[in-house]
């Protein structure tokens, strides 16, 4: 097994492995590489465990006529942590684990594709934890996460960047994108700032003063 | 090549191929059948043409050095409509093309996976159409459209539903759903409607006050 465990510093993010698509083992290496702590959902961990990696935690409300001690012998020590509250998605339970473990960070894989629903909920309940973890969604497309009220960051020219509002978001200024923001505001489903990029080498700055706004570095 | 053209009844939906991830051929293959009008989004007419399928119309803005000639030959007839307006997506631009050719109905494959921006962003630009089409978002996990104020149909007892606010939508009533709405509010980001299913076998009822409301039927 690959052991992600010879670097063990909560200081870098803990991985959680949803129950969307997979993405490429490049992708999921380079993660596990660095994580502290890593995370499985419900089900996601048939798919995992052909996968030959060591995980920590499996947490789920394990509802569909499936026994997570199955997995205990083999990811030992594994921690198995039974969530049955519905009002609460999986991804949610583990966003709340890792708080109440004192984590700051975590990146997330396997949280899109597949269905929709599910989709669109991982991406969007994130907002909800603006004051608690700093959240990243990977896919083999796209990196996703919430922007604070001031965001600073240098990207190459060209970069392809969306900001996606969830709601309705208020103030929005930009330096160095291609589509200047200017005290804009934008409306999920009416206006989004999808498509825009960065217009030359440098710091790009995005400031918004109401409302959650997502940042979505994606290529095709 | 297979002939969807058969059928001609502009009462059927039109049917839009966009750019994102491919669907089953079985899931196209249906929606060929009874489409009256098919119509390909800029670079994706590479990854139709190998599926030996029939187009009516091309549409994009071809900005990366493509040639949408090159396919009029092989697709003859083919009308090429080039639509270079930077404020649209190339989606929403075949959305308003069927409603200036009086078409009140839409399938829309493809149109998720890949760009995660994409994704989120096709599916909540629909609400803007309320009034204009009948659009549904198909992939191989989801049906997803926007509800009526209010909607009604048939469903077989433990149907998968996901009710997703496009920001606000409040006074929402259920019945026949296993967790019933009433006069419930739903926020994206904070609260939504995602992972019900129908209680029994016959007609679920959602009514919605205000605000845009999709359902989404998703299974694994």
């Amino acid at each position: 097994m690959s052991s992600h465990h010879i670097v063990r510093d909560d200081q870098e993010p803990a991985l959680i492995i949803a129950n969307g698509a997979s993405c490429s083992p490049e992708l999921l290496g380079q993660l596990l590489e660095w994580s502290p702590l890593v995370i499985v959902l419900d089900s996601a961990i048939d798919r995992v465990m052909e996968l030959d990696i060591k995980i920590d935690v499996l947490l789920g409300d394990f509802d569909r006529d499936f026994d997570p001690d199955h997995y205990k012998e083999k990811q030992y020590p594994l921690e198995i942590v039974h969530t049955p509250d519905q009002d609460k998605t999986d991804l949610e339970k583990a966003f709340d684990y890792l708080y109440e473990k004192n984590f700051s960070a975590v990146n997330v894989v396997w949280a899109t594709g597949k269905r929709t629903d599910h989709t669109i909920t991982n991406l969007t309940n994130i907002v909800r934890y603006r004051d608690k973890l700093k959240i990243v969604i990977l896919d083999d497309h796209s990196k996703v996460f919430l922007l604070p009220r001031k965001f600073e960051k240098w990207y190459t020219a060209n970069t392809p960047i969306s900001l996606i509002p969830i709601g309705h978001v208020s103030g929005i200024y930009s330096e160095n994108l291609f589509y200047p923001l200017k005290g804009d505001s934008l409306t999920i489903g009416y206006r989004t700032g999808s498509s825009n990029h960065v217009a030359q080498d440098g710091l790009v700055m995005i400031e918004h003063q109401q409302g959650d706004l997502l940042l979505m570095e994606c290529t095709d």
